[in-house]
């Protein structure tokens, strides 16, 4: 491996084919961003769009706007933007509610499915490094349906090789986080789904780590459903509504329990006899935040702009340069790598784990450069390629290397844990 | 009844103790806001927060922001906002997600206790003319159960009555809105609440109607659980995060299954093992809309700085005024008053029946007298105290004496029926 220098990455900005969207973001002048994989940074003209809505659609149209506005179609209208990012085809996509609920939605109508296609199959696998929030949902599931219904953690390894000791014939549904939202390990949808499917069960991928930071082909790869949010590498703003998708096959086929009237054949018939939308809008339930949608669009419409292969590609080159210069400047020191170095397997983040974790992390986040920590010793630098150069990568390894060499890290003040997220 | 007049009205607005509260709201001049039932108006400063959430709290504070401005703090922060205007008590009520998903959580956790205190319970009650929303979920929760649950419709004369015909030992839930959305008729929750529990279930109470129109005393009254919206009568914006409330003698004695990490006793552990939180944070689900939910606090503390007592005393003078004036100007035209007449049960709006209803609408909408139309003849004027006057009501029963005098609604283009919300 050759040593790089700053000048190096500096040509590599130059000739960066992305580097044009830098503009499409407002980011403070002395902040290096690397969070995008927990809360994305702010696109330009989000602020104007707020107040847009909150102004003319809210203020002036009121009431009307949810017709002259198109507040009512917006979570399907999103969800073909949503889509054309995640491989999902044509009206097969909404955006709505938080990913937690969209999963237990999915969920619920994969089992219901299973219960006609495959009655006795009761076990729900999920990785037990998937985010809490999935398993939890998981299990608050299974306990409400109390028909012997059990979720099962397996490792990411077990997930890797295809399900050799876990999936039997009394797998239902498997549910999968495609990065790991800690490590950054991506699984291959195509394969994965394929052993899932050989196993007979249904496939919900979680695509929360995913979306917008490389291409994805829900599609083509089979998968049956998705969830997934907006506000990490999709920029749609603090806590911005989720997306659900569902396989063409399976439309209409599906049913699930959070039936409220936005998935009403006829909502506005205001009928006390229930009939499901026909395709993607049965997985509405109630009204939405409208601020917030409109927010989260002009996140969405930053990355249709983007070719998602060149996104994946500056992804890549980022973590690469990242992973090589924690080996060539950080050599002193404990510090583990522990995102995977086979491309195949790498979302777009870097984590590398150090026992001092916390305050190394604090004494960053103090320069201005923002990452984040996870317990127990992990640092994670997400690399949402819209916004971040080759230089910013080199600038957060040598303030790592000035912390960790000069033991800036080791004072009071960075060991105070607060609540992080 | 003595004859009114526009001066009358002057007089009652100049002598309104609430008058100055028309300057926390920015309507357009010219417009008369009557649906404030359905979306309520805009008040000043939504823009301005929603500006200070994206730029500031988002744009530079980005992900520290979850901390350091309150974000992970405000579901409880403004649930208690909203408790002090319910009568809930503290730390019994949490803003998240929509009304819908909120009855779901509410009703999973009523039968979920009645499954251990009354296990052969089966029925769940609510009114026929709900909001068919609620009538949904409730569907599709008994039909998630799948264990002998079943949703019965009872009329509003059955609840008025306390449920003579249609309570027994079987029915475990009754769910029940404070107002009918439709006819605007109130029920009260006392009583109601009271027969509920001689019946031996539990009570939950759909606030969308009532929440910031009138005084509510949750706690006081008995109620279970409660739910409701922050757009209507508390200005949260359009689709503003709804809330749901829980009895103290109910903490901790609860179990939900939307168990997403926000209800985790230590979400930053990330646990594979679910441990729910102590109180009212059980019901919460995943991460929240925070643009939309900070636009909402600005409409909450509006509210909160209004004496209910006295909103509810403007409301039915102006409901009063409203009737009045409808049989006086009106009296040539086949109108027909379908609020109740009688206070105890009349929420704020008035509700009149015409059977060219929405042609009718749809004039005075062009002219900008702002109210809405719900099948199958049902005009609806909702009436917020804090931005309506009595010179609004005045004007607005006279341009409807203008329109059916003179058939102005009997053009083409008021005949085309949309998406009515």
């Amino acid at each position: 491996m050759t040593e790089i220098d700053r000048a190096a990455c500096e040509r590599h900005d130059a000739a960066d084919p992305l580097r044009g969207f830098r503009d499409d973001f407002i980011i403070d002048e002395g902040t290096i961003y690397l969070d995008g994989n927990s809360l994305g940074a702010r696109p330009r003209g989000a602020a104007e769009r707020a107040q847009e809505v909150i102004a003319e659609e809210w203020g002036t149209g009121l009431i009307r706007s949810w017709n002259t506005a198109g507040w009512f179609e917006m979570p399907a209208a999103l969800g073909e933007k949503v889509s054309g990012l995640v491989g999902g085809g044509a009206g097969s996509t909404v955006v709505t509610d938080t990913t937690s609920i969209n999963l237990f939605k999915a969920a619920s109508a994969a089992l219901r499915i299973q219960r006609e296609d495959a009655p006795d199959r009761r076990i729900i696998l999920t990785q037990r490094e998937n985010f809490p929030s999935d398993i939890y949902m998981l299990q608050g599931l299974a306990e409400q349906l109390d028909d012997g219904y059990e979720v099962r953690l397996v490792d990411d390894a077990e997930v890797t090789a295809g399900f050799p000791q876990s999936m039997s014939d009394e797998v239902a549904l498997v549910v999968l986080t495609h990065v790991n939202y800690r490590t950054g390990r991506l699984f291959d949808m195509r394969s994965t789904t394929e052993a899932i499917h050989a196993g007979g069960a249904l496939a919900i991928w979680d695509l929360c780590h995913s979306a917008g930071a490389l291409p994805i082909d829900l599609a083509g790869d089979g998968a049956d459903m998705a969830v997934g949010c907006t506000y990490k590498f999709l920029n749609g703003g603090p806590g911005s509504p989720a997306f659900i998708w569902v396989s063409e096959d399976l439309h209409n086929r599906f049913a699930q329990p959070l039936s409220g009237w936005w998935s009403h054949a006829k909502p506005f018939e205001m009928s006390p006899d229930y009939a499901p939308a026909d395709g993607i809008r049965r997985f509405l339930t109630g009204t939405q935040g409208i601020v917030s949608m409109s927010v989260a669009e002009v996140g969405l419409d930053v990355a249709a702009r983007a070719d998602m292969s060149a996104v994946r590609a500056k992804s890549l080159a980022l973590s690469d340069l990242f992973i090589d210069l924690v080996e060539q400047r950080l050599a002193a020191h404990p510090v583990e790598i522990v995102t995977p170095r086979d491309h195949a397997h790498r979302g777009s983040q870097v984590s590398i784990a150090h026992e001092e974790g916390f305050a190394i992390m604090s004494a960053l986040i103090d320069r201005g450069i923002i990452g984040d920590y996870r317990e127990p010793s992990i640092l994670r630098f997400g690399l949402t390629p819209l916004y971040l150069g080759f230089t910013d990568v080199w600038d957060t390894v040598e303030a790592l290397r000035d912390i960790l060499d000069n033991r800036l890290w080791d004072t009071p003040e960075y060991q105070v844990r607060g609540a992080v997220t």
